[in-house]
């Protein structure tokens, strides 16, 4: 890590607030030896941490108040116009005045979403935000957008997505020009919604773009491509059905090695196995989604984090940062609506 | 069972055709003593097929003539307009002329959509065919509609899709009054998109059905609901996410058992564990979709379905046709037509 970057932190958001952000905090100061943190919260409650956590480095991490918090099932636009001095609001407003590079939160999406939209406005040329995270897959992960942020996409917002997912997985995995694959029932071109059909083409028609064609949901988990791209309502319920399954799984594993004591004994010799198994798909090392499209970095963390959790959010905040994305994606929307402007003029 | 059931099989259809369909039929014989079976495809392979199994019911098992096959990856336009003698045609042409009263077929799906709704027609007051087909829970299973048949649909036909799905439920698990969800990105009323949320309004007004509220991908397998309701987009990637998802820890489990000598007789030790665990959620127990809106019924296996997996497709279409599914819903759908008629005029 060369460039220095520095980060805010919203340290009362998630389900457990400063106990987690803390100590993650503390330790992604370690790994990274250039990365400044700004933990924005209840001072008394985040220095009362930072000593139990005995920080080892003190000129790189700092408290900045901030009176509220966002609650978890808060509305967001209740949010939004009510804690003007939340932690996540704050956090924000440091990313916005540039004295941060990138705002990591665990707090409440959707409030999240509406007060970055509002204080960091969204990127020329783009009209919504959307949020991208990695799954594991057969090979390594392969990164999904939109997870949520917009239910309804146009085939142009389709497409935005697939320009800003791919300069996010280029910096983030250092891939040069990532697979993209789209979303749908079918790999035939007759197949689908007319937005993927139009959202096809668009991608066909830009070199910038390495456009794969369509996949279909069991490639989010095969490997073919590196970023699926789909509108946020499909994303989102793709996301939580392999969550449910994953769930349903784990629970029969643990049903089934339990029913007796020789089947206890089996499980007690699988264990390593077992365990190898869970880290292959681990939730916590793929934790951290971003929130694409806005004029800054923001990583919003599960609410569940735990510190291992927490500290790929913030890994993830380091390499968007370093790779400055926002720029990134500015300049490859702004050249795409250049063509097509020039396009236009043919 | 009661009730006479006469059932055409489209004995070509599938990867494997008759090496699989034949047995399958021989072995619900048994099951079924009111059964009766029509064989549709070529007599001489069926005829050669039926007498190696030694089927020993031949008074309820006969032979129809069918000369073509519409391969599994043939257009279903192609196979709607060419294909006029294929078995896929004939054994749904025994239904529509009356002498069958369910029809199976593993062969190529949207061949079979587009002709089972050229031949059999949609019933009164149902706008499009839905696909169903029921997923292992936590608890027992949950049916999802629609499965891939209509990328887009209106409020008014996923309220159609609950009505019809209600229907299969109450007739397949004999549960009087299956609990609805209607699948969306949150609980929350404002969330989601217009037609899922107009849909949501529709079944809140009807009594007929026992709408549950929204569920998320997840619900599909918490067995919250016993009918999860979406359009064909969505519910079909949910289904191939769920298939990439279960590809995906099953590969991880031959691979880490398979690791070294302690690994492969961990794996010795828990293979009655591991079959368990199969055994709960093994896509055979569960092969086997309904074609519901259509003036009869219409059953479509997998097309990779080993004789167990086809054997389910069957068992399926004589729960279905004991319960006379097409006359209910028409029923159902009806008065739904009627409802909101008087509801108009007041």
């Amino acid at each position: 890590m060369d460039k220095k970057v520095c980060m805010s932190l919203d340290a009362m958001g998630g389900d457990f607030g400063p106990s987690v952000v803390v100590p993650a905090a503390v330790s992604a100061l370690s790994e990274y030896t250039q990365l400044h943190l700004i933990l924005v919260g209840q001072p008394e409650v985040l220095k009362q941490e930072l000593s139990r956590q005995r920080a080892p480095f003190p000129e790189r991490i700092s408290i900045h108040p901030a009176t509220e918090v966002v609650g978890m099932d808060e509305s967001p636009s209740k949010a939004l116009r009510n804690k003007k001095d939340s932690s996540m609001r704050i956090a924000l407003d440091l990313v916005k005045r540039g004295q941060c590079d990138v705002m990591v939160s665990a707090g409440n999406t959707g409030a999240l979403m509406a007060t970055a939209r509002f204080v960091l406005k969204m990127l020329p040329g783009v009209d919504r935000p959307a949020i991208i995270s990695a799954l594991p897959t057969m090979r390594g992960h392969t990164y999904v957008l939109d997870l949520g942020a917009n239910s309804d996409c146009t085939a142009e917002q389709l497409y935005q997505f697939a320009v800003m997912g791919s300069v996010m997985v280029h910096a983030v995995d250092h891939i040069p020009r990532p697979r993209v694959g789209l979303l749908n029932i079918g790999v035939e071109e007759i197949k689908g919604v007319e937005s993927v059909k139009h959202a096809a083409r668009l991608l066909q028609a830009d070199d910038a773009i390495n456009y794969c064609g369509f996949v279909e949901g069991n490639d989010i988990y095969s490997g073919k491509v590196d970023l699926v791209v789909c509108d946020g309502f499909v994303g989102n319920v793709a996301l939580k059905t392999s969550e449910g399954l994953a769930h349903m799984l784990s629970e029969f594993i643990r049903q089934e090695y339990g029913r007796n004591p020789f089947t206890k004994l089996a499980g007690l010799i699988s264990l390593p196995v077992l365990k190898a198994i869970k880290r292959r798909m681990d939730p916590r090392l793929y934790n951290g989604a971003s929130l694409l499209g806005l004029q800054g970095i923001v990583i919003k963390s599960h609410g569940g984090a735990d510190e291992l959790a927490f500290a790929n959010a913030i890994r993830l905040g380091v390499n968007a940062a370093q790779m400055s994305v926002p720029d990134r994606i500015a300049h490859l929307v702004g050249s795409a609506l250049q063509g097509q402007a020039h396009g236009g003029e043919q």
